[in-house]
C-alpha cells in the first residue's frame, strides 16, 4: 500500500500492509495496538513518553505511596514480539489530513488510517495565569514534583517560626471533588493521620488541613447522589475539610483566594477540577468542539475518511450520553477494542460496528478501608468491601503482570504497616518563579 | 549542657544531653545516629537528601533493573521515634571549629561534638573539564539521569541513518575497573544480551558495543589477582570489551579519545574511575591531606578536640593500612558504631577504644549467575555460588525491611523473566550544552 518513498525520517519501513497510526500510548491507544497484533496491518505507535502511565492510581505517586514503575510500562513492552509493530518517541506536532500525513517533530509520516487515541489535559478553564503555581495530576513527573513538593514544605515547616508561614506550609488545598479530587485529598488524610505524624514529631498536627473545594453542591458528580454522599461522610473521618458551592478564584503561590471571598494560606494546590482534550492542529472545523473531536458511532472523525479518535479526546454523542461519553478508562479501552475489529471489517470490506458503551459501574475510594462503587441500574454500596472491589478492579486493570504484583505488594506493605515507602525527594521541586522562603535570621545560635 | 541562646534557625531545642551533629546520612552517619538511639545525647543529622543512599546498588538503579526506593531509605523514617534525634534538610557550607559552630544553608548551629560523615564524590583527578559530559554514579539522579539517557540513545538510534551515529548512540564507555565499573559494565551487557533486543527488534545489536577501560593492567584492584582474572573471563562473556592499560583522556559527548590516540565514537560514558572526600572548609590545615581527612584511632580529626570523621572521609593511617582503609560500606559502618561506644565512654570518662577494622572480605557482581568474591585469608571463589553470596550480603546489608524486600521481589522477577521492568523515561536527560540531532532530513515522506 505504502508506494510512496522508500525512506522517511520516522524510519518506518513500507510494506504490503495498510498503515495504522496511533497517536498516544493511553487507555485506548495500547488497547488497539495490541488487539491488532498479528493483524494484516502495519502499526505505528507514536508518543511523546517512552510508557503507558496507569493514570487512576498517580494519586498514589504524588502520596509517596508507589514509585513510578507501579504505574507505568514501558510501551515497547507492552507490544512486544509484533512483527508489524512499530514504536516511535516522536511529540505530533499537526495533521494534514487531505495528504494523509502527520507531522512530528522527528519529521513526517504517511498513514493509510490514522487514530488520534492522545487523551486529556488539564483544564484551567480560561485561569492559566490564576493557577499557574497549583499542581496538575495528569503525568507521573508532575506526581513526583507534588511528592516532591509535599515533603519540602514539611522539611521546610520544622524549622519555621513566623505562624502564617508556618500554616501556609501544613494547609492543602484540593481543587475538584470528582474522583481525583477525592482521592488525593483522602490519601492527604492518612498521611496526616498515620504517617506525617512519625517522621515530624516536632510538628503539631492538628494544624495540617486539607480542604477540598467542590464547586457543586454534591461530590462525585459523576455518580450517584448516595455515593456523593457517602464520599464526604468518609473524607470528614479523615479529616479532611470539604467545602461544597466553593470555588477558588486564583492562588499565587501563598494563598487561594475562594469565591466566598474567604483567603486560604498554602503554599500546596492540587488543581483536579477538570480535563480538556489536546487537540491537534490540522483537523477539519466543524470536527472539534469545546477541546473534543467529533466522532461517529464508528469513532470515525466527522468530515475524514480515514481518521478515527478514540478515548477521552473524542465525544460521540447519542442518545444515551447527549455530551458524548465519559472520560474514563472503560470506555477508553471499548473503544481501541471494537476499532481493531473494525478495521479488520474495513479490510474485509464488511459493514462496520457502531460503538455501544458497556457501562460496568464506577468507583472512587477515599482511603484505608473506605470507597464507594455505583454499579449499573441504580445498585450503590459502599465501605470495606467497596474497597476490596476498588483495589481488584484496579489490580487486574493494571496492564502488566509485574506492576499489578508491584502494586499489590506495596498495597499490602503499605496497610500493614501504616507506612508509605516513597516518601523520598529525589529531585527537589523549585515553584515556576522562585519561592519565599522562610526568613529566620542566620546568625542567631542555639 | 547546652546553655547558649534559645532559639536558632535550625530550631533544634535546649537539651541537657551535649548535642552531637552528625554530618552525613551514609553507612557511617546513619549506624551512628541508630545505635546513639536511647543514649544520653541530642543528636542532629544533616543531609542533603531526605534519604540515606544504598551506593553498591546504584548501578542498578542506573540499568532499568530497580526503582530509587529499592536503594533509598528515608532518614526520617530510619530513626524514627527517638524522642532526642533531629533531622535537618540542610547542606553544610563550613565548619568554625574553635566556635563549635557548622554553618548551614539554613543558619548556624551549635556542638558539642561534630561528626563528618559526609562521604565522597566523584573524583575526575583535576580534569573536570575534559570529563564533564561523563556520568558520575554516585547519586540517585545522576542514575536517573544515565538509565533516561541510555533509552533516549536507543529510541534515536532506530531512526538514525548516518552510520557513525548510530555507532556513537550504540557504544558505551565504562571508565575504571574498581567494582562499580565492573558491575555496571556486566549490567550493560545484560542488556545487551537479554532484554534490548526484545524492545528494539529494528536494531543489529551486534552494533552495540560495551568498553570497559581500567588504567592498570588489571581488574579489581582492591581484590585478588585470581578474582580480577575471573572477572575479566566473566566479563568477556557478557560481551564487554576490556581494554587494561588504558586511560580515557578527554570526551566531548561524542567520542572518546585513548591514552593510545585511538578514538572511540560514544555518546555515553560512565565515570567510575574513582571518588574523592567531600571536605568542608574550616578544618585544620594538618588535617585534611588528598582530599580526605586525617584521624587518630578514635576518628577524632587530628588537631582538634571534638570533631570525628568516619566513613570514606576519613584516613585513618595504620600499620596494616598505611594510606587508610579502603573506601567500603564495612569500614564505614564499623566506624560508625564504634564512634556511639566511644561517645558513652566519653561521657562516662572512661579510655576510648581503637578502632580495628574486621575485614569480612569484599566481592563483585558481573551479571547473572556470575560474582567473585575474596575472603580473609586469601579464600577466595567465584561463579554462581559467588553470586548467591554477593546477592545474599548485599540485601542483608540494605537498610530497612521494605527495601529488602522490593529489592529481592525486583531480583526474583528479573532473574526469571529476563525483563527490566523500569526502562522509563520519567524525566528525559538533556546533556549540558545541548546535544546534536541526528540531521534526518525532515519532509521526506514514506
Amino acid at each position: 500500500m505504502n508506494t510512496h518513498h522508500s525512506e522517511n525520517s520516522l524510519r518506518i519501513p513500507t510494506s504490503a500492509h495498510p498503515r495504522i497510526v496511533i497517536i498516544g500510548g493511553g487507555f485506548a491507544g495500547v488497547q488497539l495496538a495490541q488487539k491488532l497484533k498479528g493483524k494484516p496491518f502495519q502499526v505505528v505507535l507514536l508518543d511523546r513518553h517512552n510508557y503507558h502511565t496507569f493514570q487512576p492510581l498517580l494519586y498514589q505517586v504524588a502520596t509517596a505511596g508507589l514509585e513510578p514503575d507501579s504505574i507505568a510500562g514501558p510501551l515497547r513492552k507492552l507490544i512486544e514480539r509484533s512483527p508489524n509493530f512499530y514504536f516511535r518517541l516522536a511529540e505530533v506536532l499537526a495533521i494534514r489530513a487531505e495528504e494523509h500525513l502527520v507531522e512530528t517533530k522527528l519529521g513526517v509520516l504517511h498513514y493509510d488510517y490514522l487514530v488520534i487515541a492522545n487523551g486529556s489535559k488539564t483544564n484551567y478553564f480560561g485561569n492559566e495565569e490564576a493557577f499557574g503555581k497549583a499542581f496538575p495530576l495528569k503525568q507521573i513527573p508532575q506526581a513526583l514534583d507534588l511528592r516532591s513538593y509535599i515533603l519540602q514544605n514539611f522539611e521546610k515547616a520544622v524549622i519555621t517560626e513566623n505562624a502564617d508561614d508556618l500554616q501556609s506550609l501544613m494547609n492543602f488545598i484540593v481543587v475538584g471533588g470528582g474522583p481525583t479530587g477525592v482521592e488525593v485529598s483522602g490519601a492527604l488524610g492518612e498521611l496526616k493521620k498515620h504517617v506525617l505524624p512519625h517522621d515530624y514529631p516536632e510538628l503539631d498536627f492538628r494544624k495540617m488541613n486539607i480542604y477540598l473545594m467542590e464547586g457543586a453542591g454534591r461530590l462525585l458528580n459523576g455518580m450517584s447522589e448516595k455515593s456523593g454522599n457517602k464520599a464526604l461522610e468518609y473524607l470528614k473521618r479523615f479529616d479532611v475539610n470539604v467545602k461544597l458551592n466553593t470555588l477558588v478564584k486564583s492562588f499565587d503561590g501563598q494563598q487561594a483566594v475562594l469565591n466566598t471571598g474567604e483567603k486560604i494560606l498554602a503554599r500546596t494546590v492540587v488543581w483536579a477540577a477538570g480535563v480538556k482534550g489536546n487537540i491537534i492542529q490540522g483537523l477539519p472545523k466543524a470536527a472539534v468542539e469545546r477541546d473534543r473531536i467529533v466522532v461517529d458511532v464508528y469513532n470515525k472523525v466527522i468530515d475524514t475518511d480515514n481518521v478515527f479518535a478514540i478515548g477521552d479526546i473524542a465525544v460521540m454523542k447519542s442518545e444515551d450520553y447527549p455530551n458524548g461519553h465519559p472520560m474514563l478508562a472503560p470506555v477508553a479501552m471499548q473503544q481501541g477494542s471494537l476499532l481493531a475489529q473494525n478495521f479488520l471489517h474495513l479490510l474485509r470490506g464488511k459493514p462496520l460496528k457502531a460503538f455501544r458503551y458497556l457501562d460496568k459501574g464506577s468507583m472512587a475510594t477515599i482511603g484505608r478501608n473506605k470507597a464507594v462503587v455505583d454499579l449499573p441500574k441504580g445498585l450503590h454500596f459502599g465501605g470495606l468491601f467497596a474497597w476490596f472491589v476498588w483495589m481488584f478492579v484496579h489490580l487486574v486493570s493494571i496492564i502488566g503482570f509485574r506492576s499489578k504484583l508491584v502494586v499489590l505488594s506495596n498495597w499490602i506493605w503499605n496497610y500493614f504497616t501504616y507506612d508509605r515507602g516513597t516518601r523520598l525527594i529525589i529531585r527537589p521541586y523549585i515553584p515556576k518563579g522562585g519561592e519565599k522562603v522562610p526568613t529566620n535570621e542566620p546568625e542567631k545560635v542555639l
